[in-house]
């Protein structure tokens, strides 16, 4: 019994991709995925992991100095714990080692580094597979991101294109005639952290298709899910 | 295509439940939805809304004073600007207000408290259900909570039940042979998001079911999800 508004959502691993290298084309590896499954609707969402992005943008390099890497890609660093960096990237996201990484590299001593521009990466995607398929998807670039207070990672939304990546409740009404005072949800983050629970992250499934959420209308950008510096209560 | 280990996960809201007060039965409802939408099978999860577990277990008051309720409920307070208060609640989570909040209220004056021990809430609930339907769940109580740096709320384990919140990919190995060196991923946490797509805040829809996640084993507490003092780089 699914009321006006609540559908079932469904997610599904993009899996047999090659390795990627720089100047692969990711749009057309994605594409030939997502015809493996079904292809494309109105309204689906292609989220893709930011180590895939990276890779094809060629945003690697070979280094053994990770924390002189962290420093230059860090635009302030935020707290240092001994080998933990927790940095503001250019980008203004705040994250562990500001998001340099060894794990899924190309190889030993490489090191990838996010997309210079992930929003503009995913609107590359969101154009080229549009074209392909003759709908637009909406389109997120992710990444796993540790929290403030709490253990682990979650997939996080670093870029984005054809949706809004917030819902803004303020002023709706609630079930019982109440106005929602302060409810904003970063709908972007949930839908990363969504896919990765059929990416993981060993397993060489680098994108997933996820259908049937009634996204926020706009033209946002991951930007968007940055606090602002005078709202930052934890600079 | 899905390879060994990546399946389809489906989210489906579980609808039709009526507005709740203390004492209702939780479990027969969620059973009744259940049973409108297929029933559960090995490997399901259950998220319920914090606020459908609160307001059954009467953990609602009568209250014109928020901050004074706030300051009750917390164990101490680690920003305050304005209106807003970010506190550490008995249980240990770090979140707005204490988990104190108005919306979806049982009426006006009226404001709900977070459960006294989630956890033991969602035991309850997988006991119950796991009688009825011959399989025990996974069960996960969730709250909205917003993040340090990031805009927005996403919806995070606060209770659970049936596994490990955590999944510990430290010392296996990533599709080129290297070994994930830091890499613990909230699963639990990535779960609630997931739900909350299909939940929304206003829709009377308290409640969804997860199917198609490996989950990672064992008898997991959402204590688990809340950074050890002795590594919170934010207090």
């Amino acid at each position: 019994m699914i009321p006006d508004g609540a559908r079932e959502v469904s997610i599904l691993p993009l899996a047999g991709l090659p390795e990627l290298r720089e100047g692969d084309d990711l749009a057309a590896l994605l594409g030939d995925a997502l015809v493996e499954s079904g292809g494309l609707e109105e309204g689906d969402v292609v989220v893709v992991a930011q180590k895939a992005v990276s890779k094809v943008e060629g945003r690697v390099e070979r280094s053994d100095d990770d924390l002189a890497v962290i420093l230059r890609e860090a635009r302030n660093v935020r707290r240092r714990r001994d080998d933990l960096v927790i940095a503001e990237t250019e980008h203004g996201f705040v994250c562990a080692s500001a998001g340099v990484d060894r794990s899924n590299a190309p190889g030993d001593g490489w090191i990838v580094l996010l997309p210079r521009d992930p929003d503009e990466s995913a609107r590359r995607l969101r154009a080229a597979l549009g074209e392909r398929f003759g709908v637009l998807p909406a389109v997120i670039v992710s990444d796993s991101f540790g929290r403030a207070w709490r253990q682990g990672t979650t997939d996080v939304a670093i870029g984005l294109a054809g949706f809004s990546p917030l819902r803004d409740l303020r002023g709706t009404i609630d079930a019982r005639g109440r106005a929602l005072e302060s409810t904003i949800i970063a709908v972007a983050d949930e839908l990363a952290g969504a896919a990765e629970l059929v990416c993981g992250k060993t397993e060489g499934v680098p994108a997933a298709r996820i259908r049937g959420v009634g996204l926020p209308a706009g033209d946002g950008s991951a930007r968007d899910l940055v606090m602002p510096p005078e709202r930052d209560l934890f600079p």
